[in-house]
């Protein structure tokens, strides 16, 4: 048979390329650094706003939409975070035939045009805490585009939240991180995320404090899955956002804001994908149980529908493939290029002895199971390889995670994994150091795994990798 | 007390302006014609794209995301649809701190690009139809805009498909028309809409058949809430979207489009709003049953959750308040205002007698009912408001519709309503004539309401109304 995908060992960006093109998940766009999501890659992204929003919902925020267009003034307004995003902006200077008076941003994040009503709406303590949060499609110009990765538009959630005072916004700002993000991508996505603090140099635009969840992926290279920034007063005073307090007055809001991308998709791939495909979390895959009729038959049609509407009655999200006018053995690669968790292979063959295959993703393991078996053996195989695909990727990351003692010895780890070092080792000048040979300081966290509150608490562990 | 809104009576553009603002649903942006989407207002929206999103699913399309940005030449290679778009377009000149090479718009439509995709995804007649739908944002220059009806830019979805012959792309086009759109409109938004056809002066940009869904606002006039085109041939030959025919060998495509956008929030509001506010259809309302406790009192606070828990077991969207430190005649006119189907209200008074108070939106009744009883009551309360709110939508439309022979007649009519017409009474000439009064021919229909193939059949009758 021909080889569907270069392996992963011979050129990993290459075997990316490969899947996300064999597997259909999206092509690059006409306009440099944009991409269209196609059909099976768009539904990962969809579950994983259902998954997202839910758990959002469930912290308190509510979902509203802020306009595409920014006015450039607005951006200007917080000096940080202009800077930051300058060189990425893209400009409208053309609307309704007509040269604007003013150019307009098409944002590339939205704290400045979000700060400006919250200052609208925010009047009392008790309008606080205001929690938003906006699904949406944001612009920042990239010059090496990479297909989810990086993008000049990208879809993301952005949540934007405006507290009394910065206990309430510290405590906020974490409990997305972990209760959302964190929740979502370990027990979902099944990617054993580092939880932890960016360094003052690899901070967001304008914030104080910087949490990351970032993920190894199949190369040893680190991926930021998502990031939860508390704002401080910074945007509360450059936008006005002020609140009256009966005992303490008029005072500025803390702010938050926190965001995770169809950057997790490119994540997905790359954290779990091997040399035939895709392979999705069952938790996760818009189609966890696809039932496959091998080829016509007496009663195979009909034993095929039958088991998809079993599944689907206990809750599996099922799918049917009678294509019987397409060689089987194309579909059966078709269907681990998408990384369908399960495959029901109903033939004549099997059938006329009771049994349908089951076919694992995971481990390509086949086995023949009475049909009347099939959704329970189903069930206890979706929940089995969840946690397969989570522990596979957590031994892959503590086999390729290295503790060393020095910038040096981190330098070399970071060749082929991730490094943990004394951040006392590495320090500001050892973090410019190591950015001039492609290495970056991923995150801080503390001995036991904490996330600190600042980066110079004492004992603080570096984590030190190439990324993405 | 205050008068909350400007009654209808007096002035119906003003009610609506105060609807907006009062009931929280949306705020003007910055940028002139863009609008800030407040929770109340988006949480209808997230409603209305649930239910069609499982409508579009269920007729066999799958949901994709294609570029914001669309080079300006793609534009330029259908003649009508660039003519049809280019005073509204939005243009980006710069992108990442430089003048771009050839300027890119962003998205009136994806018709052009989602062509070019086609072509390239499109091969063989196994590959069609091919059924494709996007959810986003899309930019039109506004200079007459008005919140949630007019913007320049709003949210909608916009379904793109290819099929191999006229046939199946109408009878795919039409499919959408009724079990989507008017399904949902009729079903859920409980807007009894009129089903017809574009004439040719109104058609879409490239389109060879417009189909529209036609509802009537509380002044009488029309709001078109959706529409699905035919586009012929037309794309197909301009981005060369071609197909294998064993027997008949290289065809170009036959494709449609389709949508709906956040104007339906406007229809909304206009459609079954009243001098109190919005009254949303209970099948639509993410808040169905809103649990008020009136204030503090023995074991209130408890009777009132224990009831969300219940109505919620019973399958109704209910939501709590228990702000018992803000008035509850405040809290009582601002449920109102955004138009929750049903208040329950819990009181230490009526508890004592083991009662709660049902308060329907559409009537205002009060009905004490005892608190085991309150579920039934609420399921039975929002079955029948459900009915009456269309119900009293199209004896509305149908008093206000007037049934003419002329188009002097029917000019008179649309000062107040819709006038039914003879289109061989009106003709091109008098549709013109129409236009510079002010006045549209909004569809074309069968004498039985059907939806006519060509604007030539003998016996159509015109609807004429002014519109938004």
């Amino acid at each position: 048979m021909a080889r569907v995908l270069t392996p992963r060992a011979e050129d990993f960006p290459r075997w990316y390329q490969d899947v996300i093109a064999k597997a259909q998940l999206a092509d690059n766009g006409p306009v440099r650094g944009t991409m269209v999501i196609r059909p099976t890659g768009y539904a990962l992204w969809e579950r994983m706003q259902a998954e997202l929003d839910a758990r959002i919902k469930d912290a308190g925020a509510q979902n509203a939409y802020f306009p595409l267009f920014i006015p450039e003034s607005y951006l200007r307004r917080e000096a940080e975070h202009v800077e930051g995003f300058s060189p990425e902006l893209a400009v409208v200077t053309h609307g309704g035939g007509k040269q604007l008076a003013e150019p307009v941003v098409v944002r590339p994040t939205s704290e400045t045009v979000i700060g400006e009503f919250m200052a609208k709406w925010v009047d009392s303590y008790r309008d606080l805490p205001l929690l938003l949060n906006q699904w949406a499609n944001v612009v920042r110009w990239e010059l090496r585009p990479r297909v989810f990765l990086r993008t000049s538009e990208f879809l993301w959630q952005e949540g934007h939240t405006a507290h009394a005072d910065f206990a309430d916004a510290q405590a906020y700002a974490r409990r997305i991180l972990h209760e959302v993000y964190q929740d979502f991508m370990v027990n979902v996505l099944a990617i054993p995320v580092v939880v932890g603090r960016k360094t003052a140099r690899e901070r967001f635009a304008g914030a104080t404090s910087t949490y990351t969840l970032e993920g190894m992926m199949g190369d040893g290279k680190a991926l930021q899955l998502g990031t939860s920034h508390e704002l401080g007063q910074n945007f509360a005073k450059a936008f006005d956002i002020t609140y009256s307090d009966a005992e303490r007055g008029v005072r500025h809001a803390w702010t938050t804001s926190w965001g995770v991308s169809t950057r997790m998709v490119g994540g997905l791939i790359m954290a779990h994908g091997d040399d035939s495909g895709l392979r999705v979390p069952p938790r996760l895959a818009p189609i966890q149980a696809y039932v496959m009729v091998v080829k016509d038959g007496e009663g195979v049609g009909d034993a095929a529908a039958k088991l998809v509407a079993e599944l689907r009655a206990a809750g599996v999200r099922a799918a049917l493939d009678d294509r019987v006018d397409t060689a089987f053995g194309r579909r059966a690669v078709d269907a681990e290029l998408k990384g369908y968790p399960i495959r029901v292979e109903v033939g004549p063959r099997d059938l006329a002895a009771g049994n349908a295959v089951v076919v694992r993703r995971v481990d390509g393991s086949k086995t023949p199971t009475a049909v009347a078996e099939v959704a329970a053996a189903v069930l206890a195989a979706l929940d089995a390889d969840q946690r397969s695909l989570h522990d596979e990727a957590l031994a892959f990351r503590e086999k390729h995670t290295f503790e060393v003692g020095t910038l040096g010895e981190a330098l070399e780890a970071a060749a082929t994994g991730w490094a943990r070092v004394p951040w006392s080792a590495v320090g500001v000048v050892g973090e410019a150091e190591a950015n001039k040979q492609g290495v970056t300081v991923r995150c801080l966290v503390r001995p036991d795994g904490g996330v600190p509150d600042s980066d110079d608490e004492d004992g603080l562990v570096a984590i030190l990798a190439r990324a993405y």
